[in-house]
């Protein structure tokens, strides 16, 4: 990555900001400033903390048509996969605490609602905007309220079945919601499905393309009725003259269709905003957007700079040693090369657990079926079911949504899917949304599966080998980052029969220190269920589990459930984990070389 | 329930059949008594076992005329929601054993590869059988072959969201599939969202039955190729002129839409079928059906004879004791009734939570959201957001689907929704895939989260009341069927400072015969998360935990996390428990009073 440096602009409009309502009252010619600070700072921003740029670049526009025509907090703005809410978090207060995104303590990459009353809702998993919308319609029309409600979701959120269940539910739960699509032609041209065809089909027409040209200069110099009326036409022409096979979809669903409007024209928007505020239907307003919008590089590379690392002169330098994700993919293209049955599965989540290559490689192999993970094991099963090898690759936190599909569809048949967990453990600057902790006490209870969680590389590979021979599903867990250097450590003690450390996958490498610190014996743990028989020859010996995993239900639980003697187990404590980096989460929460030494220390010195 | 007597007739054409080509080698005359003789055997059948007669009886004909166009085991069958595959079970050399219908060691009251070459999936949990089916299709198309792979769903499980999703993906996943839609009008007037009122506008216009009258008259006279140009011409009639808001929903998504067909109609049913099969494209067959077909009193009243209980004469007696179901309803409904902020949520399992009683007396703050479980707890979450007290009820197996919307949604936040768990323990007859024994385990990480138990009447009434005064999350757990008489039992035991049995909610009332042999101490418990204070009050004594839970992760596991004296975890075993009666399952994995003596007792003989 070598983008230029970015360069910090002074940001007068913008800082002079603290709620919606100072947004609204500065003049209409202001606000292309306005958007132009904001990317500004976007770019300043997160040069130096990483984050979500192109989709955030692409929403400024938006955002501020929001805070335009609607009255925050009391009318609720839920947004979909929170990354693009950046923009939305200057406006609402924040902006002058935006240098501490995504660290420790600081403001947090998606919307929460604990951090400001604007963030109607959590948002870091995706498609769960409109339900959470409807909610708050429900309960504003239970009561006799009289605020808006808005959900932003993108086009690739609109797919997941979170997201199709609350459209086909909206016009039976309220006559007033505004579904805002932001729809960019990148992840168009990524996505899969039919409703992406559907979007596709109306952008990408030639002569419908000039007619939307020609609508949105039209569109800065009509007023709101007649806007709305000269969208009316536009669509009829659209749907009856230009495009045949257009989608009838949202109008099936009970919702009147709005669109498509340039995402990046404000007085457009906020023409198209009130025009859907102010009926008693349900609406989809079908917005255009350019993800990375304003920032060159991000323009030309959307998907490298969707979530980037920080990259300005200032910040700390990236580690390039290779990744679990990359070993992973490796391991498995290479392993399809020779077995023609193994067939790759992921949730839009190609780059991000090393698939890529197995994509490039394999592709007749290789299924991305978006953001439904649900499906992805279910879709898995039935591949399995006929003879297949299919290997399902998600991040452990959004595995969370596929736990009945591989209970009923995977485990009951005892069907040879391996769903391997990316991310598992914690992920540092996202933060409570995407850490990985779950997993292991969600699946451990599954009969039929093996759990494994490898310590390194070779143990990763030798997993995935034996998963691929197994008659029945198999989970291999690992964490977000890099790769340990070497095989993972194992001590023998200094006292025979004395206390052990037993350590799940990678954590051998936390436990290292500490075990020779205080002369204990430590032993690598690479599986989860079945336990090694290991854990059951080890008598009353005290005993210490760790794992990157909930202290309650997980690998400790599993060995207290069969060890009487000491036990102490060492884990991410039950509350939620915050955001922040490797050092400071694991300090914070006891798990860094002081902490793991003081807790054993302490075990160790109650024992009798 | 006052129904007739069935009338057990001879079968000679059924008894006949051995494999579904059997049923094509049958001359078409004789399909109609064959359709007949079937629906006399699942009445007689169901009147002694139970089970779900209105819907198998609703697709008599459709698996007829499936086993006449299809050659199976070969082309692939995938039932959605598999209690209508009792036909299906009868014509694929099962009819012999059907009079062991949901009896422990019997023929299982849902599709199960174990049990037959002919069923390609496990079929019961309802929207996953069009992403099952497209695996197959996906991993034919891999391996070239040529064979032909159909789903059958109900409307009311294509509102789901993995269906949703797998519809989204049918286009981009294969060119040769075949979806049926079972539509009957029962369901759809119970229905939700536009999805069924897309359904519903297909089939209730008045004009355009008459046309459909016609074409099924014409129908039976038709040869296929001329069928299929007459529901061309028919579809573009209803398209264009009869139905202007004609749904275009599974054109939009890819698929090739054919129907609707009169479900009971054999010769056209084949017909549609084989003109599904000849084409490169998706198809979504979509068929009316009378839910019940056949047999009176069902044909009144689908919703009653949906699943029943025997009622045959020599069937055992039904006890009429008030369940678990119907105590929370009547509770939920009288705290509703002083408390404006309680909104009921259920998941299209109104009359089986016992919600029935809060939709009929408060509909306005009722919300039955159709086969959604995930949207159901999102939902929830905006309405506890905007200060409201949703209460969400569903199955225990069918909450697996809510997960991620728990974690994400709701306890992330700390919102003050509750999740009640109705057949939260073991189900009996329906077997593995409703077994609810995993939500401990799954649930039990989830920080923020409070999980309640209760022991009796009293104590779901003191859980529901303690949930909405938390302002946070609470999930509370009950079993299917009969509440216990009387408060749960506590003994002190024969010893001070002996072992003591801990019993989760009603145990307790397994327990009490085997604490009073043993003489062992009783404390029945109702709350797993956090650990009562009692559990660590008890130092190093024996204890013996006892819950209608899997053994892995769940109560036992809470326990040992911090108990380190001698601990023997009773629950159900790390397999997937069968079906049964109550008495038949808890004998075969040692939960009956002599299987808990017999283990309790071999613990303590062990202890030191």
């Amino acid at each position: 990555m070598t983008p230029p440096a970015p360069i910090a602009h002074e940001t007068p409009l913008l800082d002079a900001i603290r709620t919606p309502a100072d947004v609204r009252s500065l003049p209409e010619s202001d606000l292309p400033r306005l958007a132009a600070e904001i990317r500004d700072r976007l770019v300043a921003v997160v040069s130096k903390t990483g984050g979500h740029l192109a989709p955030s670049l692409g929403v400024v526009e938006l955002t501020i048509a929001l805070c335009r025509v609607f009255d925050f907090p009391s009318d609720k703005l839920v947004w979909d996969v929170g990354h693009q809410a950046y923009a939305w978090k200057m406006l609402t207060g924040r902006n002058q605490r935006m240098g501490t995104l995504r660290r420790f303590g600081g403001i947090r990459g998606f919307p929460f609602p604990a951090e400001s009353p604007y963030d109607a809702a959590v948002g870091g998993h995706a498609g769960v905007a409109l339900a959470t919308a409807l909610g708050f319609a429900a309960a504003r029309d239970a009561q006799g309220g009289a605020g808006h409600v808005i959900a932003v979701v993108g086009d690739a959120s609109l797919t997941n079945g979170i997201s199709l269940e609350a459209l086909n539910a909206v016009r039976h739960t309220t006559e007033r919601l505004i579904l805002v699509i932001n729809d960019n032609g990148m992840s168009i041209s990524r996505n899969v499905g039919a409703l992406a065809r559907v979007f596709a089909r109306q952008l990408t027409g030639l002569r419908y393309n000039r007619i939307r040209a020609a609508a949105e200069t039209a569109g800065h110099r009509l007023r709101l009725f007649r806007l709305k009326a000269f969208y009316r036409t536009l669509k009829t022409i659209v749907k009856g003259i230009l495009l045949r096979q257009h989608s009838s979809l949202f109008e099936d669903l009970g919702l009147r269709y709005i669109g498509p409007i340039d995402g990046h024209d404000i007085p457009a928007l906020c023409d198209a905003l009130r025009a859907a505020a102010e009926g008693h239907v349900p609406v989809a307003l079908h917005i255009a957007t350019v993800k990375g919008k304003g920032y060159p590089p991000a323009e030309r590379n959307p998907s490298k700079w969707h979530g980037v690392g920080p990259w300005a002169a200032d910040a700390a330098p990236k580690a390039d040693r290779p990744t679990w994700s990359a070993a992973f993919g490796k391991t498995l293209r290479d392993l399809a090369l020779a077995d023609s049955r193994i067939h790759a599965i992921t949730a839009a989540m190609r780059d991000g657990t090393g698939l890529d290559l197995f994509f490039r490689d394999l592709p007749a192999r290789a299924h991305d079926v978006g953001i439904c993970e649900g499906y992805a094991l279910t879709f898995a099963a039935g591949l399995a079911a006929a003879g297949l090898r299919p290997i399902v690759a998600l991040y452990s936190t959004f595995a969370q949504r596929a736990v009945d599909n591989l209970m009923h569809d995977v485990c009951l048949p005892n069907l040879p899917v391996t769903l391997c967990l990316d991310r598992a453990g914690f992920v540092g600057p996202d933060g409570p949304t995407h850490h990985g902790l779950y997993d292991l006490a969600m699946f451990r209870a599954l009969p039929n599966l093996v759990i494994q969680a490898p310590c390194d590389a070779a143990g990763l590979a030798a997993a995935l080998d034996a998963a691929l021979r197994r008659n029945g599903p198999t989970v291999i867990r690992y964490p977000r980052g890099a790769l340990p250097e070497g095989p993972a450590p194992r001590l023998p003690g200094a006292t025979p029969g004395g206390p052990v450390i037993l350590a799940l996958g990678p954590t051998a490498f936390w436990a290292e220190p500490v075990a020779r610190a205080l002369g204990l014996a430590l032993e690598p743990i690479d599986q989860v269920k079945p336990l090694p028989a290991l854990v059951r020859t080890l008598g009353d010996r005290p005993l210490i589990t760790l794992e990157d995993a909930a202290e309650e239900g997980g690998f400790g639980s599993a060995v207290a459930e069969v060890h009487r003697g000491p036990l102490l187990i060492l884990g991410w404590p039950d509350r939620f984990v915050p955001q922040g980096s490797d050092a400071e989460l694991r300090a914070a929460c006891g798990l860094d070389a002081a902490g793991l030494r003081l807790r054993i220390a302490a075990f160790l010195s109650a024992l009798p």
